[in-house]
């Protein structure tokens, strides 16, 4: 486990003041939030199915114009959460913030004493790099972030290439700052357990010059498969010791970006020989006919993919659909991964499924 | 001047929605928040000398349940703020944010119509990344944010490093993100007005183990200079490509961090040929006695010190005393440079100044 003097890599500052809210071992969470001349003020959870229940949670005012609340027995992982003050929602200026839901939110990191594989160990470290780029098709300076490996920086290895797609209503920021991916690397890596490779999150919304607006892009003029294909791709072979080879080249992604693995993924083949899909991609599966018919052809599918990867929480609403698809495709002797674990549509499961997949990537069989 | 497409590259998304407050081309800034049940809503300018003003501006209620304002003739820069509802402060979700204050604030970006040198342009970019290192002495996994120039991903070459500090209250993101240092390193680069440097951006507080409050630890329990001889720079040899060599590291910081440069780099020039100080170090200064007496020999001093930088802006309250030590310097016959500029104690002047400084470091003369 965690050693409660090693905090969380808060996201903006790595030796900051006592963080907000407060999780005690046993796994109860304190919240505190100063505002003396309020009538209300709740927590409110992210989402339909937030680890920290539904909410919203009223705060009691204590004698010091503080609001209090203390949970119990939330689950592990990382639950977004705003405050809720007088009926608008607002963020704690003492607290650690993360983009999601289309802005910034709290988040609730609770510790899990069955898992611990996304912690932060005195160990070799790889880097996080935030990569800029020239977009013509946006633009604009994007930025996408890429971990590199323990050795990139004083070596000459070139490496493999694994694309990680957050969300719908986060950014390049969430696989690392939410999700942790660069410690669940490390720690993999330090194990042995997994092939050393470059990991890009680049942002899954890229809007046409002139728009800036995510849920306008949303409204279908997302870019984003022509800005990776295009701009993302070719600059990390220009900018990085990247493997320019399919094999050494995976697309994964969670939720929006399980959809954006598979239908970018499964179509540019010629590109990408492994694909995951972390809760999401499931509905409205057909065998025959899904992805230009792809997997109608068995062989060819297993002759062309050198590893399809489904994973998903087993109380996620999208989780028959995804079982339906990894049912199909056995009954069709189509070759593939399928990873299943406790949890919602929640990142606790997207942790789980990077440390599931990573070391099933770029190793043959 | 920025394309008016071209966003400011904020920290936690590179693709959102349309940033709060709109800045507009003749320096105007409107200010909006959704607060329908609150009584009073201000916007509040951190810090004595805002480039705001001083505040606080009543936001007006508008009929939507939105809080309003609009700011003439702000000044151009970045400059901190909050707002304050019902008596409390707050941020907005839909807001950017930075670390300033010892806390999250929100941050006003006002183009300068005088200079663009910080704004990101369409040519060769490095990489800003983040290093994590086992930190022994305070217990933790720290973090260093490391500038990487254009071409240190793909090649072999060593570079010079600058260690670059922060202020009172900051993290070891200030300088990318409220700083822009990796576009004004972009930018001299793409002119060819500096050399190719690392620049090495951690955490000026630095805490015991079981310590996590920036508040305690600046109460005189900032290890801060061991970790930084002892951890941080052997981190970034033994991580990076970095020349080691006492001419090839300098060691610069603004305000508190003007402070650090001074007291550590001047007290082991075996390790620091260069130092920088922005907005800060020049109280109590005397020529005799201060930092052990080492420019009471102007001689010693100028063979040792292969560039001494002096910066601060006209405004700034400590400009005094900054100037009476670059005066008596001066005198006593100390080589070193000095810049004063127009502004306060604010990031823009921070800005000018290395982009006035990095030029002059780890060149003849």
């Amino acid at each position: 486990m965690a050693n409660a003097d090693q905090l969380p890599m808060g996201g903006i500052s790595s030796a900051r003041p006592a963080p907000q809210p407060v999780v005690h071992d046993d796994g109860r969470a304190s919240f505190r939030l100063e505002a003396p001349d309020a009538r209300s003020v709740e927590v409110v959870p992210m989402g339909d199915d937030n680890g920290m229940g539904p909410g919203p949670y009223p705060m009691a005012r204590n004698g010091q114009g503080d609001w209090t609340l203390e949970l119990g027995s939330v689950r592990p992982g990382f639950h977004y959460f705003l405050y809720r003050v007088d009926g608008s929602a607002r963020l704690d200026p003492y607290g650690e913030v993360y983009f999601g839901w289309n802005r910034l939110c709290h988040g609730l990191e609770v510790p899990d004493p069955q898992h611990d594989f996304y912690w932060p160990r005195a160990i070799a470290h790889g880097q996080v790099c935030e990569h800029y780029y020239n977009s013509r098709l946006t633009g604009r300076v994007r930025r996408a972030v890429v971990y590199l490996p323990p050795g990139y920086t004083t070596g000459s290895d070139r490496y493999p290439v694994l694309y990680l797609q957050h969300g719908s209503g986060e950014s390049e920021r969430s696989w690392t700052w939410q999700g942790r991916a660069h410690l669940i690397l490390d720690n993999l890596l330090a194990e042995g357990r997994c092939r050393p490779m470059l990991v890009v999150m680049d942002n899954g919304y890229a809007a046409p010059p002139g728009l800036a607006d995510q849920s306008e892009v949303a409204r279908g003029e997302n870019l984003f498969e022509a800005v990776l294909v295009d701009e993302i791709i070719p600059s990390m072979h220009k900018h990085f010791r990247a493997i320019d080879d399919r094999r050494s080249r995976a697309l994964a992604g969670l939720s929006m970006g399980a959809g954006q693995a598979l239908r970018i993924g499964l179509g540019r083949l010629d590109l990408f020989a492994s694909v995951g899909a972390l809760s999401g991609g499931g509905r409205g599966f057909e065998l025959q006919s899904s992805y230009d018919g792809l997997f109608a052809d068995a062989d060819r599918a297993n002759r062309e993919l050198e590893r399809l990867w489904i994973g998903c929480g087993r109380q996620d609403r999208g989780y028959a659909g995804a079982e339906a698809m990894h049912i199909e495709l056995e009954h069709a002797g189509v070759r593939h991964d399928w990873f299943a674990c406790e949890g919602a549509h929640e990142w606790q499961v997207w942790r789980r499924c990077l440390h599931a997949l990573a070391p099933r990537l770029f190793v043959a069989g």
